[in-house]
């Protein structure tokens, strides 16, 4: 049974802590009495204030429609512990399971989106739709980030990026140049 | 003395196995007679075909208006043996420094652009503006990728990766789950 980590509130302009270095990430949606999970890589912060973050959910995902429809998501972010999970919710298709239940997800209710956080990741960002002009012609979404949930430990955890033919390259060690950066930087 | 890595051409569409991990880049860019490098983090690949990445680059950058103008650029793929010179360059202004000069990099002339390609990076990917729908707006560019280079060892290069504050996370050891995928994921 994989662990809840406990969740405090965070920033959500300080997304970027832990959306910025690429990590793969579940996407989870709610629509008309229906849910699902997507495992996702194509995403990348926007700006800071107001907190966006761009996304590409390909129209062959059944979470598509269901974040189109219901201009919500929450954006679930997993480590290491969950890698199996994480491909095998990447593999199978919402239209045909319930992923939650197949893959013995917890689905916690959201604060402000009616898309359920999933319990057994380290944070998960509620997302409203921004917007969406570049849908259409790219499935790229732009989403807000209006509310956040964060283990503050560990402060690094071990994420997971996708490089494609099944394989993943693990966040590893943290290093700091601060001293480098101009104060504005920062 | 940094080494340049030797590089091969690399299949354009597969360009996601060094972007979609999340890494830090270098952009360069040429206009006028003039060229620069900036320092990015806020990108993600869109599409395989055409080879379509997204990146946020702020108007705050001197980059941003001879990217803009020339509509090119070269997304260049620093390793952990460049972390001080990726700071620096993020750190600084080409209003005011040619960064070429002043940090020892060394502009190699790219195949299909004009902006240059940065011989000490593991790999560099050449750029035309493929839609400015959402410059003005977000100051989020969509290129495509015109031609690759890439130096085939190591296969999974040590990549910085920012979670803000001056602190980088690396990229650590390389996993494979590729038998959990379906054959058409892959």
């Amino acid at each position: 049974m994989t662990k809840h980590p406990k969740w405090q509130d965070f920033p959500v302009g300080e997304a970027r802590r832990y959306l910025e270095p690429g990590p793969i990430v579940l996407v989870s949606s709610a629509h008309e009495g229906a849910r699902n999970i997507m495992t996702l890589g194509w995403q990348t912060i926007l700006e800071f204030s107001p907190s966006l973050v761009g996304l590409m959910i390909s129209r062959g995902n059944h979470s598509h429609r269901m974040i189109r429809d219901s201009g919500e998501c929450v954006i679930n972010l997993p480590t290491t512990a969950l890698t199996d999970t994480v491909v095998r919710v990447g593999n199978t298709s919402g239209a045909k399971i319930d992923k939650f239940a197949e893959f013995g997800l917890t689905a916690r209710e959201a604060e402000k989106v009616s898309a359920p956080l999933i319990a057994e990741c380290h944070a998960a960002f509620e997302c409203r739709l921004h917007d969406d002009a570049l849908v259409d012609k790219y499935d790229f979404f732009i989403f807000e980030i209006v509310k956040a949930h964060v283990a503050p430990v560990p402060a690094h955890p071990e994420t997971l990026h996708y490089t494609g033919n099944g394989v993943f390259v693990l966040s590893g060690k943290t290093i700091s140049r601060k001293s480098l950066f101009e104060p504005w930087m920062l």
